[in-house]
Parts: structure tokens; C-alpha cells; sequence
């Protein structure tokens, strides 16, 4: 059955290739920053204003996010708050809105990653906000009304991320597509409140 | 050996009795927002002053902050931010300034709680904190300099905690000695990146 699906973060490495596979059955909406649909996550008038734009939809996914790379020692107060703003504030936004405009029995599905309980040099403001997302995704699935469904993909670094293979020394690498599939199994699935991991 | 510690929180019912038992071993500074040594954990500058009162110690304790209870289709982005900015950036701002103050070798323990991951009726918010905290917990213990260590206590509804156990149907209650005994275990222990559990 083709479904509506709204892929927001769409011009990422992984956001891109979420979409390209969506495509193959559904009707994708590509929306990101500096993409055709526009939005910027962390403000949720943003977010409100792309619902209103698209309309309503069956499925939305997150693929979007991120928060500075420092150590423990340097992250400031706003370092912290930077990426909570930007990776759980922000995808938590999409949801926010996002249940008032999904159809019934449809689906989110939110990004996380490895960094949030195993730690690279410099990780930790990225674990405080992957932290929330997963606690996020793991209760609000009891909550959300009219049979929605709600799972996060836990990627650890892809195999095309050849920039950040050095930053994750010894540490298995999993191609783009495994990613992928995660996201189609949250979509087309029946679980909720998981978090699918890929570490390979 | 006696140790200087501060207790952050030392108002409440869990911070209280935590104070009151390592009082029988240890110096105790008490602070909480209308305490005798006064600090708003969400504000940085506050933590601050709070440390250049007090001086230098040992082991840092944390047992505050809170998120509003709400349904999920009932939390603004304000809400969910409030939830952040008390229970999760109010912790890891007393661990930011207080390792430039604990001395070697000493301790932060924070607080989380069995609904970082088990939902009751309106604790999403309060799940987002504690995600954020424990997962910092966990990543922060690999870059703490000086043989600093940290942990949580993840306690679930207390046994005195009454007026709470109506929101907690069938869950185990546990005695607040049990959490008490699982601040002193990370104060007094060896173990760093852990989420202590009490759930009975």
C-alpha cells in the first residue's frame, strides 16, 4: 500500500538514502534545512508551518540532528544545550506536531546512535541528546493516541562515513543500506517504543 | 576516612536522608533552593558561586530536579525544555563546575529514575530528563580527568514517598534507606559510568 512519508533531514548521507528507498513504494516528501520543503527542526513554529504546507501524512521519518564534538572538560552549558536543541528538541518537535497531522495507525521514526551509552573521544554532548531521544521513543510510544507507532534507528558509523572511521577506531562499520532497512522496518512494521540498533 | 561532600538537593526526601546518612561518616555541606547554602543547579552562575562559598571537596551528590507530568499530546516544547533545563542540564552544570573543584579520586553521583525507560501515565517529560542524564553518566565516566568518577541512582517510586503510589500501580516500592544505601555504594565505592538501580 503506498503511504505518504515525510523524511525530514532529507539531504543527509543517511536522510537521502532513507528517501531514495521510501520512494521506491511511497509518496516522499524530502524536507531539511536547505532542501525543497524547508524546516528548521529546533523551531517548532518552523515545524508547524511544513505540517501546513504538506498536509497531512501517513508516516514521518527524522533522519536529522547533531550536537558538538568536545571533551568533557571543554563542553560548556550551551554546548549541551546546542545539541539537545538540535538533535531531541528537535526531532521531539516533529513529533509534537507531527501527531496532530499523521494518520491513524501511522508511524515516526526518530535517529539516535551508538553514542549514546558507548563513548568516543568527545561524544558526550552527543549522548545527552540521544539519551533523551531513546527515553523519548521507548515511553511516548504508551502514550500517543490512534494506534501510532513510534522507534528510533540506532546506527553506529557507516561504511561511506570514510571521514569519521578514524574517530571510531576498531569500531565495525555498517553500510548505509543495513541503516536503511532499519528505517523501512519501522515504517512498514508493527513494533513501537523500540530502538532498533545497527551496530553491525 | 572522612570525606567533604555536597549534597545538592538536601531539601528533599531523598537528598535529606542521603545528607542525614553521610553525616555519620563524613562532613555534609547541604544545599538545595531554599536551603541553608543556596543554588539553583539550572543556572551555571549559581553552581559556581555555590563552589567558590564553599571551597573545595571530595564527593559532589545530586538529588534534584524535576519535569512536568503531562500527556504526551498535552507537552508544549516548552515543557519538555523545563524537564531539561531542571532535572538534566541542572545536574550536568554541578558536575561541569564541580570537577574543576572535586578533588582527586572523588565522586559525582546524580539522580535519575525508574522512568527513564517505564512509563506511568504523563512521564514523558520526565523520561527525556533522565535519558539525557543517564546516558552523560555512562559516556562522561570514559573522559573525567583525575581519577573522578561518576554515576546515577535510578530509584523507583518510594515506600514514604505516599502521595505517589497511586501513580505507580503494582510497582514494587522501596524503602528510602535502599537509595540511600545506593549514594553511599557510588560516594564510597569504586564503580564510575553506572546507573545504579533501586527498583525493589
Amino acid at each position: 500500500m503506498t503511504r505518504k512519508i515525510l523524511v525530514v533531514g532529507a539531504s543527509g548521507l543517511i536522510g537521502h538514502a532513507v528517501a531514495d528507498e521510501l520512494s521506491k513504494n511511497h509518496e516522499v516528501i524530502r524536507a531539511s534545512r536547505n532542501g525543497d520543503e524547508r524546516v528548521d527542526m529546533s523551531d517548532i513554529d518552523s515545524v508547524r508551518a511544513l505540517f501546513e504546507r504538506i498536509g497531512d501524512v501517513d508516516d514521518v521519518v527524522c533522519c536529522a540532528g547533531a550536537a558538538p564534538f568536545k571533551h568533557v572538560t571543554e563542553l560548556s552549558a550551551e554546548d549541551y544545550e546546542d545539541g539537545l536543541r538540535s538533535k531531541a528538541m528537535g526531532q521531539i518537535n516533529v513529533v509534537t506536531e507531527g501527531m496532530k497531522r499523521v494518520a491513524d495507525g501511522g508511524s515516526f521514526t526518530l535517529i539516535s546512535g551508538i553514542l549514546t551509552t558507548v563513548p568516543i573521544h568527545g561524544s558526550v554532548a552527543s549522548a545527552v541528546a540521544n539519551g533523551a531521544v531513546e527515553s523519548y521513543v521507548v515511553t511516548a510510544a504508551s502514550e500517543l493516541p490512534r494506534g501510532l507507532r513510534i522507534n528510533a534507528v540506532s546506527p553506529t558509523v557507516l561504511k561511506e562515513a570514510t571521514g569519521y572511521h578514524s574517530a571510531f577506531p576498531g569500531f565495525k562499520q555498517v553500510p548505509a543500506e543495513d541503516v536503511v532497512q532499519a528505517f523501512v522496518r519501522s515504517v512498514e512494521g508493527v513494533e513501537s517504543g523500540q530502538v532498533l540498533t545497527v551496530w553491525g
